[in-house]
């Protein structure tokens, strides 16, 4: 992770297991099949909307990784993706979304009433699945994590308006929100392999996992709209307390602090405000702050590989950390 | 299911299993306690607004009546109670609905976004119980079910405004919204019984569902409420098409059925259009012909349980069909 480390694009990371993930699709769609008129559109409009796969990439890397022979490899990378698109479902629903990945959510485009239910439905599909495979492991991993994700998403619901909202809680929440799943992905992969390279596996997710939403969070300050060509400052729109502006809080003047006040006591905050809050936050130095955390997070989880065999799964492993913490979008 | 047989209570078909009831709340409790704190007060209030026990009953006095022995019993009892109010919590939130059992839903006590997450916050701990006690059965048929469940609440949607709904249609929607879970829980009990126990358990609670679920949309078009004295007849106000309605269709004037008409096409149809449609669908006989498919129904679920061997839980059982179809609430 160090400054020198070329940014590497997902394509690339994916080389390694590219025939496997071409059945990802496939296979989601065969688990998640359904004859009602309603589910069938729906799961078509999931479909077309399927994303980067991140977590079935490392969940594949992870099964070669640990160098072990895993022949429902196929099978758990499309459950944890299933597991990650019903999260959203409900997510997008919680949250009153109404983009992901640049097409209509569920809830925009049938109804929010459609999307609790999906969301119910393609996790209880996960859980059929899981079933299926005739083994607790995966069962008893995934269970951990929804649980773990529900608590995150509560969590996230006390991060709104909290100025007093400290890193440990941010770090909880990141952790229970995004990091579980990623960590479980990674763990799920390796269930058949020695233990110790199984729990390495599990932290190198769950660092991975928070330099991964450390750096979305970071985005949401740095990463300019095509059209305006400014920082879209979405969070702070909607009144989320992330790590920038928690780290920032503590070396703001009173009177930038008064301005952070005044943008989380408005109810649509102007541009002109979110941008004059993004220029605080970055001169207290909150980026670079959150930008030092992502850097510690990537150097654990580069740590835990070290556990490992030499391969290039594990190579392509390396790479993730760096497309995690260095990505534009 | 005669005429002559004298109303039961609950409390009497309860009975044989009191002693095991009285440790499923303690040990719902426990299966669902979390640190958080808006989990563990959204917890207190389901834990108070506790219902009848119907499906732990159910589940209870199958195993009993299989006569096998079930360390685990309590906990698959408080597990399907525990999935039932995971299932409740989402369907008031997709309904909106502001009260359950005489209290306020999650949904209206703390918001619409708490009620999704605490779902889903429920329905993950059953799972990870259930990977607790290291069986795939449980977790086979409570997949399964729960998974048919939201396909029912799809189904639901549907059955709004749309007077073309068949009694095909709404025996779908019915099993798996309803009669799905009932068999579960009765399954579930008879899981180490003899494969032909475990199947007439799972088709009785099938039919014994179906019968509850009958009673339950007539009740809603003859139970009168305390205040008014007169039916709420709540589902036709909420454009809700059951039995009742369906059968009493095919057999109205033109002018009764341009009154039905008018009703689906009146956002807040008014108690005396209400009203008016409910004495139309008597007059047509559509509660008789829902009330003789309730009395089918459960003539079927008697049927099955003489399978079994003779035992008072088998007699509970028995009562339980009468309890479901007789009951003025």
């Amino acid at each position: 992770m160090q400054e020198q480390v070329a940014r590497v694009s997902l394509g690339e990371i994916q080389r390694p297991i590219a025939v496997e993930l071409e059945e990802i699709v496939a296979e989601l769609r065969r688990i998640i099949v359904g004859d009602f008129p309603i589910i069938a559109a729906a799961n078509e409009h999931l479909l077309r909307m399927k994303g980067k796969l991140f977590r079935p990439t490392l969940l594949l890397l992870s099964q070669r990784a640990a160098q072990v022979a895993e022949p429902r490899a196929t099978t758990l990378a499309a459950v944890v993706e299933l597991i990650h698109l019903a999260t959203l479902v409900h997510d997008d629903s919680v949250d009153h979304s109404v983009l992901r990945r640049g097409m209509p959510t569920i809830n925009a485009l049938f109804s929010h009433q459609v999307a609790v239910i999906m969301g119910d439905y393609l996790y209880s599909r996960a859980i059929i699945e899981l079933v299926n495979l005739g083994d607790l492991e995966p069962l008893r991993v995934f269970g951990r994590v929804t649980n773990e994700m529900t608590v995150g998403e509560m969590r996230q619901l006390e991060a709104h308006d909290r100025l007093a909202y400290s890193e440990e809680q941010y770090d909880q929440l990141i952790r229970a929100k995004t990091a579980s799943l990623v960590s479980g992905a990674c763990e799920v992969g390796a269930l058949r392999a020695a233990p110790d390279h199984r729990a390495a596996l599990a932290r190198f997710g769950l660092h991975l996992g928070m330099a991964f939403q450390i750096t979305d969070d970071l985005l949401d300050y740095t990463q300019t709209e095509a059209v305006t060509g400014k920082p879209s400052g979405l969070d702070l729109k909607e009144h989320k307390v992330t790590l920038p502006l928690i780290a920032a809080l503590g070396r703001m003047t009173p009177a930038k602090r008064q301005l952070v006040v005044r943008l989380m006591e408005t109810p649509e905050p102007s541009d002109e405000i979110v941008a004059a809050v993004i220029r605080a936050v970055e001169a207290a130095g909150g980026l670079e702050y959150a930008r030092r955390r992502a850097q510690g997070r990537a150097q654990q989880a580069e740590a835990e590989l070290d556990l490992l065999p030499p391969s290039p799964a594990r190579d392509a492993l390396r790479d993730s950390i760096a497309y995690a913490v260095d990505r534009r979008s």
